[in-house]
């Protein structure tokens, strides 16, 4: 799937609104933080949509730009000023805006045509003192926004002023923490935290600080469900280059049985120790992420006088690469997700053409397959169902107001996942409802888009090589013919944790970090015909050692497929094929069948059998 | 061809050298510029091998590291210290050191693996003084150093201690300046100084200090015969916001004619003005590119009060975009280089079989062929001439003593270029000498190169595209195989100017800068068999506008190739080419038949007809 999606989270929303709503509408809700500002000394305050870790899914006491505006998507800043305020949105959300925030109370920017630097240059006098929450603004962008509008003074500030109006806040979530076992995660904890030590140790470093819950859940072996769509336990770590750890983490979430997990080299602590915890840092040289980690914690620690390096979190690159355990409980997943894939499918090729489901209707379907499994825990990204010209918004979300019936003979995109226990899966098909033959233009775009996740499907490439080199190999064919897609190819996908992880992705936007064995990405071309509809293909990938060659002296790298569902063969138009491509294209249908087929019986299996025959 | 080529250079010093040996030894000129240390304050002297430009092709009186070491090799630094000595290498000049360098008075070192920093700290104590002289190395590489090594002083030296007891020093080139004719350069001096100009208002900067000749030649329209390879007129150039220059050159370098060409808004000063000309910068803001400029310019320009902005040469991007006078320049001097080519690889074809050729002959030949245009100039580097296990050298230079008979049955490789009087020619074939057929293996690895450069070569891609982003296409079908080569797969040409060119390459090393119309690079994919043989296909290509597509939006780029000569068919296995790649092989081959058979007669034609067959 492409980047954030928060449709679960907007339902979970929508009752805090309610009681919100009773309380104070949003001209009060504005008009209340205003008068906070005179009080902590500040002409303006930033409400970025952002928790303390900086992640991608918050919890709802976290939601305060919903809160104080209306607006529910997925990223933006509102800024409030003494008389004036504006909403700072992508792309994604200038329709969206619109709908949700009242244009009498917040001015409606676009966040890069019209960025907040200028807007604040525009709006204030130089000498004014911006307030912000350094808990939810990473240093990076709070100096490059220092930077470019450098007459104004920004002051971090002790408690977020939203918290003291927002009555009826949602406390943090406080759910139960499990082990994550062994058989699952392939390798203790112990052994993960000295390899994490080391890295430090060999940078002459004595402690880090990590604030990414995928990190810590990973580090210790620990799942959560303080959040929708990742099994996460949110929490805050101080990682020491001897090996010890302290967990910043609410004692309730934590049984018996998880503290002994943990050991006795990880002390645990409230969050509330954190403060002085970092206060007692003073002399060390401590690592914190300064693009992924908020403001807070730097500032905090070179007060307590402690040397703050800037450097990535330590935990994202071994995390990223998955030992053969993960990349067997991934493959396992695959292998549940493949069933309910094909069951789909051959109930989207019975019911797409008849005129009666619906976008939502249809996603239903696909979770209640999912859902058979036992395995299954839920879904690792509300599913992008889109039909038709929805299909051509990258990030739709389909909501009751948008919802769009399957009409017969229209393209259908469906971009899924689902957590498992030993695994996340995230794949995308592009269907043709029927009933009658496609166009023909629309096969020609469908079989580039497919050319290009072949292309990526089949590379070799030698040690060194970054996602950002190789991002062009699944757009050529599309390029041949002037076209190409707004997004990057691919993402790093977590071992049942998050379904977007860093640091590595197919993307020429990309920090060149090399790609190395075991990591697992997401292969995504796709093509978007505006007011027509979307076309995306997305299989994902293991970074796996080639068989060595002949002459061949460095060592090479190659992916491994691990999605299995078939691609519709309605929409490929198999001249455009190589023969080298369409050989890829039975190989991976006959394997598909290799693999489901035993496990269907009846329509479905001669279904497959069919949809999995040679070209 | 592949970086710096020294060959002709080397012939030039050796003259120098035999005036130089009946003054001093190699022993005296070491233990002679250590009586300096005390008397200028330092412990130790760096000495790189650099001119004051930082170019490629450096004057004979800039040859500093070769007087005092003996070492010819295209890069290098030496660094003498009051009791031990040392000299730093790359891997291309690792066994050539050892052969020039006396091993008793200085210590061999691979730059990369042992590097000067390392070495520095083992040998000198904390608080040791190091001199250098500020024009010869750029403000970037002194940084790196100093960062690596904060326990010693770095110090800028007035004067080159060198340059006091090198007393038959060559003193520096005086060429006559010529006139680059509006018919070849395209654009008048005026317009692109109002360019470039515009460029430094728009960063809100006053004037930038430009070092780089090949930026001042293009800049002003002038050429000239300073160095070797390069028709540069050595100097600098002061350019303000309001678009008027100072140009620093000796004035008997500039005839009348050549003083009117400048204008009135071209001021001309001895080089000696430069020192007072940067002073009187004071309170402007400045431009220096802190990559490529001599440190000496930045330290100068801050004493002065003036503010430096580091920043890329604004010249450098404008200039690699040739306009359409320039391309049609290249093309006409590829149109005359395919000429001599194919006559060449006709004579290749009758004489590289007969074990009677060798390296030096065989390039003399190619030379030959090419001085026959009146439009010919000189090389733009010395030929790499490279038979069997040589041609796997990926620099190598031939040398009276490398010297190797072309043998039958073998892999002769042969990178050369011209200049032209309208365009500079990089171009490197591969051929097999014959008479037998290649064995099986060759043939799979010279295709695999050749799919390689088609790949490159019928590319189409978006604006804001770089070369790092596209080099692995040429690398695609080597990595199939667990092959590669290692180095870039193109670099930038200029417009009779240097061959190698910046910003921007075809290399995953390079900063991504997007390629843009009329650029013209190199694509020169390879395969290199230690001790067997080497393979490198090289044409240039201009990118270029690509024809609007049916409902493409953004604009498309694609490459225009230039170069006209035919790939040696013998070496070809047909069967591993796809439809698409056979198609463009042929076609070119049509073209090279069509642009150069009418100008061939004889047994020539009837070569070259066959050559230019369909496979």
């Amino acid at each position: 799937m492409q980047a954030e999606h928060d449709h679960a989270k907007v339902m979970k929303q929508t009752h805090i609104f309610h009681e919100s709503y009773a309380m104070l509408t949003f001209s009060g809700r504005l008009a209340a933080l205003r008068t906070v500002f005179p009080e902590v000394g500040i002409d303006g305050f930033l409400v970025p949509r952002s928790d303390e870790h900086l992640g991608e899914y918050v919890p709802a006491g976290a939601e305060r730009l919903a809160w104080l505006t209306g607006f529910t998507g997925s990223a933006g800043l509102a800024i409030a000023l003494a008389e004036r305020a504006a909403i700072f949105v992508d792309g994604r959300y200038v329709l969206q805006v619109r709908q949700e925030v009242d244009g009498t109370l917040w001015d409606y920017r676009h966040v890069t045509d019209e960025p907040p630097a200028d807007w604040l240059k525009e709006a204030v006098p130089a000498g004014a003192r911006i307030g912000y929450d350094p808990l939810l603004i990473a240093e990076e962008t709070l100096d490059r926004l220092t930077r470019a509008v450098p007459a104004l003074t920004f002051v971090p500030l002790p408690e977020n002023p939203i918290d003291r109006i927002w009555q009826d806040q949602p406390p943090p979530p406080a759910a139960a923490v499990s082990i994550y076992p062994a058989a699952f995660a392939g390798r203790s904890a112990e052994e993960k935290r000295a390899e994490i030590a080391g890295i430090l140790k060999a940078a002459g470093e004595d402690a880090a600080v990590i604030t990414d819950p995928p990190a810590i859940n990973w580090l210790l072996n620990i799942r959560g469900a303080d959040v929708p769509f990742a099994p996460l336990a949110l929490g805050f770590l101080i990682l020491r280059a001897d090996a010890t750890a302290t967990l910043f983490m609410a004692p309730e979430k934590i049984s018996d049985e998880v503290r002994l997990h943990l050991g006795n080299t990880v002390s645990l602590e409230p969050r509330a120790a954190l403060g002085t915890a970092l206060d007692a840092l003073k002399g060390l040289r401590v690592r914190v992420d300064s693009q992924a980690s908020p403001v807070w914690f730097a500032q905090r620690l070179r007060a307590a006088g402690a040397e703050v390096i800037a450097g990535p979190d330590p935990i994202a690159l071994p995390k990223a690469c998955k030992n053969p355990v993960e990349q067997d409980g991934a493959r396992r997943a695959h292998g549940r997700d493949a069933i309910a894939l094909c069951r789909y499918l051959h109930w989207l090729s019975e019911n797409g053409k008849t005129g009666t489901e619906t976008e939502i209707s249809a996603a239903a379907a696909l979770l209640a397959f999912r859902a058979e499994a036992p395995e299954f825990r839920e879904e690792s990204f509300p599913a992008i169902s889109g039909a038709g010209e929805n299909g051509a918004i990258i990030h739709y979300r389909v909501s009751p107001e948008s919802n769009r019936r399957l009409a017969p003979n229209e393209v259908y995109l469906v971009d899924s996942g689902a957590q498992y226990e030993d695994g996340t899966t995230d794949v995308t098909r592009t269907i043709w409802t029927g009933p009658d033959r496609p166009p023909a233009a629309l096969k020609d775009r469908f079989t580039r888009v497919l050319k290009g996740h072949i292309g990526i499907a089949t590379l070799r490439f030698p040690q060194g090589v970054a996602g950002a080199h190789l991002d062009a190999f699944a757009r050529a064919p599309l390029w041949q013919a002037g076209l190409d897609y707004d997004h990057g190819t691919g993402h790093g996908v977590g071992a049942y944790l998050s379904v977007h992880e860093g640091p590595v992705s197919l993307s020429r936007a990309a920090r060149p970090i090399p790609l190395k064995s075991g990591m697992i990405l997401s292969n995504e071309p796709g093509y978007y015909l505006p007011g027509a509809y979307g076309i995306r293909l997305e299989n994902l990938l293991i970074v796996q050692p080639a068989a060595a060659q002949a002459d061949g002296v460095k060592p090479f790298l190659e992916f491994e497929t691990i999605t299995w569902a078939p691609f519709d063969r309605a929409l490929i138009e198999t001249a455009l094929l190589t023969p080298a491509e369409r050989q890829w294209l039975d190989g991976y249908h006959a394997e598909v069948w290799r693999r489901v087929g035993p496990q269907l019986t009846g329509a479905v299996a001669t279904w497959l059998a069919s949809a999995c025959a040679p070209l």
